[in-house]
């Protein structure tokens, strides 16, 4: 990481994977992150100094289905809070809230166990990339269903182009992300 | 965890959800185990301290889509190694090698990107739970088809009425399992 931003350090190590999973979509894979020991450390240490931070510091990480999960869950034990998987329909055994959200074709939902978070929980919120930002919202809606407070939305990657960043800063959401990339 | 064993530190906190996901089905729920910071922590270090010893540290943490996500990569972050994904067919974006095993009706197949480890790897697979097996054989048999060696599975509930985790002992792969269940 000499002489370099931490953007441009993890940025090298998203691959690119042209036509996936649909002709013209450009995606942006961030399995060769978590793969190497040091980039995993940098890119999980990049969340955790901001969220040790007092003002920030959340009560509950909450990962989204999968790839969340591989980052919610580390930030969360370095922590030292509980984390809460919200998952896609039909995944979670108990009683769950439920959203339902618009896709570029049809819809889809997620869930939450009803007794994942208490009212007035602090709640971190983690994927992997934020396109549209349609499942970070359907979260953030989860989360204050059940009475908690989103903090913040956090990602590694951000597409700015396709709006979702945008459109959760409208509504209110806070956001940190790590690599931006320009195009889809 | 003051005068108790693990296992039954553990199993407290293990929600047992009966008729799900069908009927008869006693399905053991580990997320509230992720969800107390306290038992999260208890729960991760009792992996993490098994493989820092020298004889059984992994090169490379595996973990199985999609709780094993949330168990292997804090494992790999602590253990200071590389985590990769092993994920239901269709959601890897790279070159892949893919097996496909039986389930009680039809079949399912697992992924893994063809460079995510490489031969001669030392590989720890983890997963929440052993119940008939098939995944964590079919995750096993995608890490040799690449040249690595698969030194433990490693899960946090055993069912062993299933039998899964007799096949997987005899298939030569040592398991490491914390809370058993009779029962299913």
């Amino acid at each position: 990481m000499l002489h370099t931003t931490i953007n441009d350090y993890l940025r090298q190590y998203i691959r690119t994977v042209p036509d996936w999973p649909a002709p013209g979509v450009q995606f942006r894979d961030i399995t060769p992150l978590l793969q190497d020991p040091k980039v995993f450390r940098v890119l999980i240490d990049a969340f955790v100094h901001r969220y040790m931070d007092p003002e920030l510091r959340p009560d509950v990480v909450a990962g989204l289905d999968a790839r969340g999960f591989i980052l919610g869950a580390v930030v969360a034990y370095e922590l030292n809070v509980g984390f809460v998987p919200i998952r896609k329909k039909g995944k979670l055994p108990f009683t769950t809230v439920e959203e339902t959200y618009e896709l570029e074709y049809g819809s889809a939902t997620v869930e939450l166990h009803a007794d994942a978070v208490k009212p007035g929980d602090r709640v971190l919120l983690i994927d992997d990339l934020i396109a549209t930002g349609g499942t970070m919202m359907a979260g953030k809606k989860l989360l204050e269903k059940l009475g908690a407070q989103v903090i913040e939305g956090a990602a590694i990657v951000d597409l700015p182009e396709l709006g979702g960043s945008d459109r959760l800063r409208e509504s209110k959401l806070p956001l940190y992300t790590l690599v931006d990339f320009a195009g889809h």
